[in-house]
């Protein structure tokens, strides 16, 4: 339904399901155009409250929040894409969702997800869907050794996989993921991951901000650099794939395609690893980095409003500060020309995402 | 008082007396380093109360809400000169206030504030008391025609000020300026208008931002310009004034000097014309511009923590949208480049400042 509301004013308030630091981030650049927020999370602790100018403690399951909280705003989006389906379609009857059900539904479920990529003819690693442990065998006939078998659905930060080796027990990685509906995907030998964060206008317009190579720790984003080290012919192609996946989702908003890049005796090549229907920590960048940044630019996207320009200032490295990182702060705000971001939680926890540093180095033209 | 308190930790809850534009702004830069904020107001339509962790809707007078405000809060600074005497004495008891009560005296009476200017060797334009019409008459036999006629205290863009020419009677002035105490300048032939804005930190430290050219439409702030076409020796002479005006104050924070450039046979001279103890709209390019925002900056001198790179990034301009400008918002968001910030303000009334947009152009070194 999305391309039958009208473009939104400055007056309008954008709802906001989620939370944590990705809706504080897309809350405070609403904010930059005055807009008003209104974030719905269920943790009373969730830092995007802090910034918001209305907030619903509520689960999301909770019909009667969801009624009140559709009717005060003017259009919904999320920061995180395991919406639940129902709660997705209860909003989309009352009032816009962008980016739409069709973007959450691919991507929620890898198979599926993984299934839609490969349906644009565009490359994934090779995979096959395992539902028990039978499969899981079988699966790994097809697919081969090493192996990577992932949940289906509510993975992230690496929860949820487990590595399947030359001496791994098919049962050990079953039992590992929870025996839950899987999918086994090829392991991939890539020379480096990198990402494409891009938007989709509700016109139809598409505006990629230049393609980002990163690294992790711990199966987290530890560092995005920017520009990615590939040909131009590499990271065209990694823009291509992700405006084909904007283009078939009918996406409005920004979002984010993880490849990875695989060199072989021909050159490089990319395949496509993951979509994630949202802005993303890969684009944090952009803050400082961009004339427009990520989240500037998905409420242009959600509002109906002209893309903004996704040039890129300089070189860019955006460090993530996870759970004792964070008291490098005093060190780190000391820093010339070091741009700081602290999420306001208050806890430091194991691999908790707390803040992220970027830093610009001026290009020669 | 405020040197024997700690840094602050990203986890305090920075305080602000003002709930329009600037207080807005500080509250954006002081969410980028996770802090919390309480915005403390008397207008429920208070732009700033939308991305503030906390606000209170109270009278500046209401002594109840300021101690529950200041007890809720670790440092209190404020976006407006006119904070009573009495608010300001009352937190300082409680809570640091950034900047201290000095800066307010000081900058709340335009003949302690020129004064003051004078008293640090800084030139002015030449002025008189004016207590009574009697006093008036006899001060326009010192200063001549023409003259500007301000009141001492409330007055700002334009307003409590008349011009007397060769043929305005003083009665005439007088009645105008509502009969308050009130000090008479001499008229500046200046052949522009510029300001510094800058900080001084907790230790003592200083950064000045590029000196700034302003011109103005119905006395109030249309256009900055980055870098002001000024010499060396000028610029410094500002950005010197403005260090000499930070150290007398024992200041805190970011604060703006407002100066005029007047060219004569022997070259170009300055005058200071007044002192802003706060952020200022002539800053508002550093969003994009600098390295570090002049709302950052302030946010980190109430901190105590160290100041942030004021570099500049291109050749900026900053122009207010005041009133019906606002409505070429769809315009502005469509301008490649262009970055356009709105102010939630709901009704656009002649002379309200509804948001503005800065456009940088890169420099070539």
């Amino acid at each position: 339904m999305g391309r039958d509301w009208p473009v939104l004013s400055p007056r309008a308030t954008i709802g906001i399901l989620g939370g944590g630091q990705l809706g504080r981030m897309i809350a405070l650049a609403a904010a930059r155009y005055g807009l008003k927020t209104h974030v719905f999370a269920p943790d009373d602790t969730s830092p995007a409250f802090d910034v918001a100018t209305r907030h619903t403690l509520a689960a999301y399951e909770d019909e009667t929040a969801l009624a009140a909280f559709a009717a005060a705003v003017d259009v919904v989006t999320y920061e995180f894409e395991n919406v639940p389906a129902a709660t997705a379609a209860f909003l989309e009857a009352h009032v816009p969702l962008r980016p739409g059900a069709r973007a959450l539904g691919t991507t929620q479920d890898r198979l599926v997800e993984k299934s839609f990529i490969a349906g644009l003819g565009i490359p994934t690693a090779p995979f096959e869907a395992v539902d028990e442990l039978a499969g899981l065998d079988a699966a790994l006939t097809v697919i081969g050794r090493p192996a990577v078998l992932k949940t289906r659905r509510f993975g992230y930060d690496g929860k949820g996989q487990a590595l399947i080796g030359e001496a791994t027990a098919p049962a050990v990685a079953w039992d590992a993921i929870g025996r839950a509906p899987a999918i086994l995907e090829g392991f991939v030998p890539f020379s480096c991951e990198i990402s494409v964060v891009a938007a989709h206008g509700l016109d139809g317009s598409f505006a990629a901000f230049d393609v980002c190579e990163n690294t992790h720790r711990d199966h987290i984003l530890d560092v995005t650099s920017v520009p990615a080290r590939l040909s131009e012919a590499t990271a065209g192609a990694a823009v291509a794939a992700a405006k084909r996946i904007a283009d078939a989702l009918d996406y409005v908003g920004v979002l984010a395609v993880e490849l990875f890049v695989v060199t072989g005796k021909d050159g490089a090549a990319i395949m496509v690893n993951e979509i994630a229907p949202r802005v993303h920590n890969s684009g944090h960048w952009t803050i400082e980095g961009a004339d427009t940044s990520q989240f500037e630019q998905h409420v242009r996207a959600i509002c109906g409003w002209p893309l903004g320009s996704p040039r890129r200032l300089g070189a860019a490295t955006m460090a993530n500060l996870i759970g004792d990182d964070v008291k490098a702060w005093p060190t780190l705000i000391a820093e010339p020309g070091a741009h700081l971001h602290l999420y306001g939680k208050r806890h430091a926890r194991p691999g908790r995402k707390m803040g992220h540093v970027t830093r610009i180095r001026p290009e020669h033209g």
